[in-house]
C-alpha cells in the first residue's frame, strides 16, 4: 500500500480551511493542521478537535505571540513601517512567521509540501508562499483557492456551506458577519462585503479592538515609554503607576490602554500587490502607540540626513512586508541599513492618550543629539551667527546661477518664476 | 547731496523689525517697510503707523492671504508635503510669498536691497535670502542678525528694549509670552522659551489657533471635501449644510471647524538646516485636515506605482520647502512630476470631526481607479485567481534562487534565517 | 457562414512568427501580418510576400524608423536611460512604438485581438503586452508560446522545422547561427546558444554593427555633437566636415561613425523582469556616443540638484523601460520630471571617437552654469573666501553632535571609527 | 615663559603649505608637519627636511598606502561609487584618512590644533575639516586659505613666491605647470589654469598615470580578477601568468596595467560642494579596471532587487565620499547596506584591456544565481511558460485601468499618448 502524502496545512477552524482540509484529504493527501495563536480571540482546543474531526491526522497549536511582537511587530516599527502612508500592516507581519513555522513542521515531519487557505485574489498568498518558497526553495504549495478543480467545486460560500454540511463540518454563526475578518495580537481588520462601496462609513458594531472615541474616557491618560536602540523597553501608565517591561506584556497592555481610549482606527482604500485596489478598515491600538512614539523619540535622537534618508526607504520598506517580501535580499538589504540607524535611539517618550489622540508631550534621550544652548534664541552658545551668512552665500551660488540663466534664455519662465 | 540708499526690509510691526528699521535709516538707509498680510492676527493699520514713526519712508501693507493658498499651501499639500513626518510647514510656505513681493517692490523703487529680521540661528534667513538670491540675482541682502555690529550692539531682548525706549519705539505687552510664536493664516508656531527643555509639556494657555480635544464639542461634525485636480474646490458641513467653494474662504472655514473641534495640534522636536534640533509645537488646523483628505482621495484615484515614487520624494519636497528651496530648479523639478501626479485626482472624501480626531469615513470618485467587482472576494469579475498562480511563481524564482544560494553557500545566514 | 475573427500578428519574416502565423490561421483567425521596420537588415518585400504565402490575409509593412528615434530613441536618452548600468535598451524602446502601430492597425481593421511572436521566458512579451493593454484596454491578446496547446505542439525548433516544412514555409539559413539576435536600428543584441555560459567570450565573428576596437583605424575622429534642451540637433564631423542635422541622418551617421570606430559594444549577465538572469551581447554604436556627449553636457548645463535627483531616478527610469511600463502612469510620473530637467540643456560637446573609446575631450554652452571666474583658484571673482568657513562650520554642527554623542555613548563603536 | 600652543599640519612638500608652515610659526604656532605618503611621487626624506628647514619643530612621514587601499579605495568601489556617472574619487578618498591620521597625532601630542592647506574655493577643506570635526569634536582648525589675514597678505602666487624667497623656502621648478594637480595611488587630477576653459582639450604632456590610447600597446591584455565578498581578491594576467593577491601589490599591478593600456582617463565639468562647477581632468588606472570588473561580477551574483536599491544609493553614497562626509552617521547607514549586498559576491571576471578599452568578456562565480537551464530558449528547466500568462495578467490590472480613466475622463492625454 502506498503511503500518503503528509502536507502541512495553515488551519484557522474557520470554513474555508476546514472545506480545504476534508477536500485535501478527499485528494490524497494525509493533511497535517498547523493552527497558529498569533493572537487571535479563539478557542484552540475547540480548533484542534474541529482538525481532527475534519480529518487531518495530526494538528500542532503553537503560541507565537511572544515571536510575533519580538522579531515581526517590533522590527517593523523600528522602520517606521507605514504602508501608503496609514496602514501599519498587522496581517502582513504575522504571515510570514506562519509560514515559517509551517516550513519547520513541514521538515520535521519529512514533507515539502504546504497548504493554505488564501484566495487568489488577496495579499495573503504572496506573503504564505513567497515564505515558504524563500525558506524552503523545493517547497511544492498547494494553493486551492488558485486550483481551477477547488474553484470549479466551490464558486462561492453556498458550495462550501453545503460542502461542510454533507461532510459534518461545523459552521459557527460567528463567520456570517457581513465583512471579513482578520485578527491578531497586532491588529484586526475588516474588509470585504459591506466595506466594498468605499463611500460606506464602518458600522460602530464592526469595531471589536477599540472604543470609539465618543466612548472613550472623559479623562487622559499620561504614559511613558521607554526605547533602547529603537526598540520598546518600558512603559509606565502616569496615571496609575503600571510599569510593563516584558515585550509580549508592554505590548498587551498598550492595547489595552489605546483600545479603551480610541486609539488605532483607520479607513482607507489600498492597493494590493496584484494591482487591484482594496478597501480595508483597521484597529491597530497599540502599534499606533509605538508608532508614534518611536517617531517622537527619533526627532531627539537621530541625525537628520539618516533621517532623510531612512524616510525615503520606508515606503519601499513598508511596501516589501505589504508584499510579503519579509525573508528576501531586499529585505536584508534595507534592514541592515535600519538597524545601524537604530543605534543609541534611546530615551523616554511622554503621551497623552485621549479621545482617538496620540500625542507626544515631552521626550528625554540620554543619547539626544538636541542641544539646549545651540537650539536656543537666546544663548550664543557654540554658534556663530556670522558662520550662517557664509552657509547662505555659499548655497545661494547655485541658485543664483541657475536663475540668471533663465532670466537670460528663459524669459517666460523667468517671468512666470516671479508673478 | 548724496541720496540715501533704498532698502525694501519685511517689516512685522515686532520689537525685532522695529528695531532693525529703526538701525537701518541710522545707518543712512531709506527703508521702505514692507507688510505682508499673511494671516496674522494683527492691527494692520497700527502696524503701518508704526513703520512711519519708527522712520520708514514708506511703507506697504498688502493682503497676500489669498495667493499664499492659492499657490503656496495648495500646492504643497497636492504634494503631502510634510517635514520630518509631521511638520505641516506653515511658517515655511509664507516666506517665499513675502519675499518675492519684496523683490518686486525693490524693483518698483530702483533698488536691490533687501532686508528682514530672522535670526541668524533660524530657518526663516533662508527661506527670505534664497528667494531674494533667486528672484534677483544681484540682489544685496542686509541681514541685521548676521552682522557682527549690529549683533555686537544687541546681545539680547535688554539691549533692543532699551534701544526702543532711546527712540520711542513703542513694545508691546503682548510680546512678553515666554516662547516666540509665529503665525500666518495656515498655521501658529511656538518655540524656544519654556519649550526649549523638549520634555516640558506645552502648557494650555499657549494654544490659540485650536481649542484642546477636550474643550471641543462632544458631537462629532462630518464634512465632505471635494477635489479637482489634487486641489480642493469645496467643502460641505453635512451637519449644518454650510458650503465653501472659493479658496479663501475654504481654507477660512475648514480652520474655523478644525480649531473649534480640536485638530492640528502637533508637538516635535525637528531638524534645523543649518543642523540644529529645534523643538516646535504647531498648530496647523485646516490643513491638517486637507492634508488626510487627500491622502484618502489619492488612495482611490491614484495609481499605486505612481503613489510610490511620489511617496518617496515627500521628504525631498518637504525638505525643499523646508530649507528655503521653493524658487530652485530641484523645486521645478519635483513639482513636474508632482503636478502629471496630480491629474485627475478627483472626487470627495467624507470626514469626521471629533476631538481632536479627523476620520476619512468614506470616498467616491468620478476617476477613481477602484473596481468593486475586481476587488470583490465573492465576485470573479474579471480575475482569473490561476493567474495569480502564474505571478506568484515568477515571483518566487528569484527569492528560490537567492535561498537556494544562502543554503548551499552561507549556512550561518541560512539558519538564522530560518530559525 | 461566421466572420473569421482578425487578429494583428507582429509579424518578422522568421521561423518563429511564419509558424504562428500559419497556425493562428489553422485556428481560424483572419490574419492580418504587421512588418515593422525599425531598421533591422531585410528585405521587407519579401517579408510581406512570406506573410501572404504562409496566410495572411493582409500585411502592413511600415518604416518606423524616424518616429522611433525621435519618440524612443532619444527621449530615453535624455533621460539617461542605462539599464542596470550598461544596456542602452535598444529592444525594449522598439516593442511599444510596434505594439502601438499594431493597436492602430486593429482599431482600423476593427478588432481587438492582438499576437506576437515572443516568448514566455523573454522581456519582449511584457513589453508587447503592457503596451497593447494600456493603449486598448479591451485587447484580447493571443500570445502562443504561453499557450499550452501551442506549447505541447512545439517542443523545440525540431517542432518547427518539421511544421514549416509540411506547410512549405520557406527556412532561411541565416537563422542557423548558434545564438538568437534582436536588430533595430539602435542595436543589435546577441543572446542565448553559445553564450549562455556567461564565462564564454563572445566569438567576434558573432559583431555585425561595430567593427572590434582592433580592427577599426588607428586615427581617431573628433566631432562635434550639439544638443537643444536635451536633444541631439546636429552632429559635425571635425575630420572631414560631414554636418547631420535631422534625427534620423544624424543617428545614421553616428551608428555609421561608431560602428566604424569600434564603439558600442556591452557583454554583461542582466535581470530580466520575470526573475531570471541572462546573458546578453549588445552593440549599440551611435547610442552609446549620444549617452557619453549628453551626460558630458549636463556636467556644465544642468543644475546640481537636479542632476543628483534625477541620477537617483535613472535606475527606475530604466527599470520601468526594460519591463516594457513606456505607456505607464509611473513614467508619465518620471518623464515630467526629466523635461522639465532638459529645459535649456543646450550646447555643443567635442568627442574624440578612437578603437572603442569615446571621450569628451571638450564642451560649451548658451546657458551654461559654469563660470570661469567662479571656479578659478586665481580669481577671487564673486567669492569670498570667509564664507565657507561659515559654510564648513554649519555642516559640522550636526557631525560634531554625533560623533559627541558616540565618544560619550557608544566607546566600542567610537573607537572602531578612530582606528 | 608661556609654551607655544602645537598645531599638526598636512604638509606636503609644496608651495603653499610650505608658506603656510612658516606663517604658521610667525604666528607663534609649534607647527608638526604631518607627510602622508599616500602614493603620490615625492622624495619623501627631502619633504622632511624642507619641513624641519622652513620651521616644522617636527616631523611625521607615514606610508598610508596600504590603508588607504584597503579601508578607503576598495570599500569605495564595492559600493560602485563614482561622482556624477564618472568621477571614481580619487582625492576624496585620500582626504579623510590623512585627516584622521592627523588627528590621532594631535592627541598624541596633546593638542587640539590641526592645519591644512586646502583653499576656500575648493572640495578638499570640506573632507579635511568635517574629518577633523567627526573625529575629534572639540578640534580647532586653522585653514589659512580662510583666514581674512592671510588672504589680505597672500593675493596670489606672485606673493607665495616673494614670501618664500625672503624666508629662503626653497620653490620647485614643478610646480610651473599650467594646472594643478593632486596625486595619490588611486589617481592624479588635473585642473584649473589652461583647463579652466571647458572647451580646451587637454594637451597630451598633461597625462602622467596612463599612456593615451593611440599609444598603448597593439596587443590585448587579458586579465581574471577574482573578488571575495565584493572585494578583489587575485588577479591573474592570462598573457603572462603574472599573478597578484596582496591588495596593494595587486593594486599597483592594477594600476600598471591600465597605465600601460590607456585606461583611466575622464575629463569632465563637476558640481563642487559649495556649488560651483569645475572641470576636472582625471587618470585613475587601475581603479577603472576594478570598478568595471565588480559591477560585472554583481551582474551574476546579485539579487536583482537588491542591485535595483543600491543603484539608487550611488549617486548619495559617491556624494557623500566626495562632500567629505566619510566619517558621518549617514555613511554609516549606507554602508551597512552595502555591506551586507556584497556578502558573497564572490567570483571571478575576465576583462579585456586594449587601447583605452576595459572589456568584461566572460565571468564565472560559485555563488551564482544565474541559471543557464532556467535562462534557456531551449530547455523548459524548472519554467513554465504558461505562469508567465499569469504574471502579465496580473500585472496589466492596473495599466488597464489606468488607461480606461484616461479613455474616460482625459480624452486629450488618451488621444497624445495612442499618437
Amino acid at each position: 500500500m502506498e503511503m500518503k502524502k503528509k502536507i502541512v496545512l495553515a488551519y484557522s477552524g474557520g470554513l474555508d480551511t476546514s472545506v480545504i482540509l476534508k477536500w485535501l484529504t478527499q485528494k490524497g493527501f494525509d493533511v497535517i493542521a498547523y493552527v497558529a495563536d498569533v493572537g487571535q480571540k479563539d478557542d484552540f482546543e475547540k480548533v484542534r478537535e474541529k482538525a481532527l474531526k475534519t480529518g487531518a491526522s495530526k494538528v500542532y497549536v503553537e503560541d507565537l505571540r511572544e515571536e510575533l511582537v519580538t522579531d515581526y511587530i517590533f522590527p517593523a516599527l523600528r522602520g517606521n513601517a507605514l504602508y501608503e502612508g496609514r496602514y501599519l500592516l498587522g496581517t502582513a507581519l504575522a504571515r510570514p512567521l506562519i509560514a515559517k513555522r509551517q516550513v519547520q513542521i513541514a521538515e520535521r515531519e519529512g514533507t515539502n509540501l504546504l497548504a493554505h487557505g488564501a484566495t487568489g485574489k488577496g495579499n495573503d498568498q504572496v506573503r504564505f508562499e513567497f515564505a515558504f518558497y524563500a525558506l524552503h526553495p523545493d517547497a511544492v504549495v498547494i494553493s486551492p483557492w488558485k486550483d481551477p478543480e477547488f474553484l470549479f467545486e466551490f464558486k462561492g460560500r453556498t458550495d462550501m456551506l453545503k460542502y461542510a454540511e454533507k461532510f459534518g463540518i461545523p459552521v459557527t454563526a460567528s463567520k456570517s458577519k457581513p465583512y471579513s475578518e482578520d485578527e491578531n495580537i497586532m491588529h484586526i481588520s475588516h474588509e470585504a462585503g459591506i466595506l466594498e462601496d468605499p463611500d460606506n462609513s464602518p458600522p460602530e458594531e464592526m469595531f471589536s479592538h477599540t472604543l470609539s472615541p465618543q466612548k472613550a474616557p472623559d479623562v487622559e491618560t499620561i504614559i511613558e515609554i521607554e526605547f533602547k536602540d529603537g526598540f520598546p523597553v518600558s512603559v509606565v501608565n502616569l496615571n496609575d503607576g503600571t510599569v510593563k517591561k516584558k515585550p509580549l506584556e508592554l505590548f498587551l497592555y498598550l492595547n489595552e490602554l489605546a483600545g479603551k481610549n480610541g486609539i488605532g482606527r483607520v479607513d482607507m482604500v489600498e492597493n494590493r500587490f496584484i494591482g487591484i485596489k482594496s478597501r480595508g478598515v483597521y484597529e491597530t491600538p497599540g502599534a499606533t502607540i509605538l508608532w508614534a512614539a518611536h517617531r517622537d523619540l527619533e526627532g531627539i535622537a537621530m541625525d537628520k540626513e539618516v533621517m532623510y534618508l531612512r524616510d525615503m526607504m520606508i515606503p519601499k520598506f513598508s511596501e516589501l512586508i505589504y508584499n510579503g517580501f519579509w525573508f528576501s535580499p531586499e529585505m536584508d538589504f534595507i534592514m541592515a541599513a535600519i538597524e545601524k540607524s537604530q543605534e543609541k535611539i534611546d530615551g523616554t517618550v511622554r503621551l497623552s492618550l485621549y479621545k482617538g489622540n496620540v500625542q507626544p508631550i515631552g521626550r528625554k534621550s540620554p543619547t539626544s543629539l538636541y542641544n539646549e544652548d545651540l537650539s536656543s534664541m537666546d544663548i550664543e552658545g557654540g554658534f556663530n551667527a556670522v558662520d550662517s551668512l557664509g552657509f547662505i552665500n555659499i548655497n545661494a551660488i547655485r541658485l543664483k546661477a541657475h536663475n540668471l540663466l533663465l532670466r537670460n534664455h528663459d524669459p517666460y519662465r523667468w517671468r512666470k518664476r516671479r508673478q
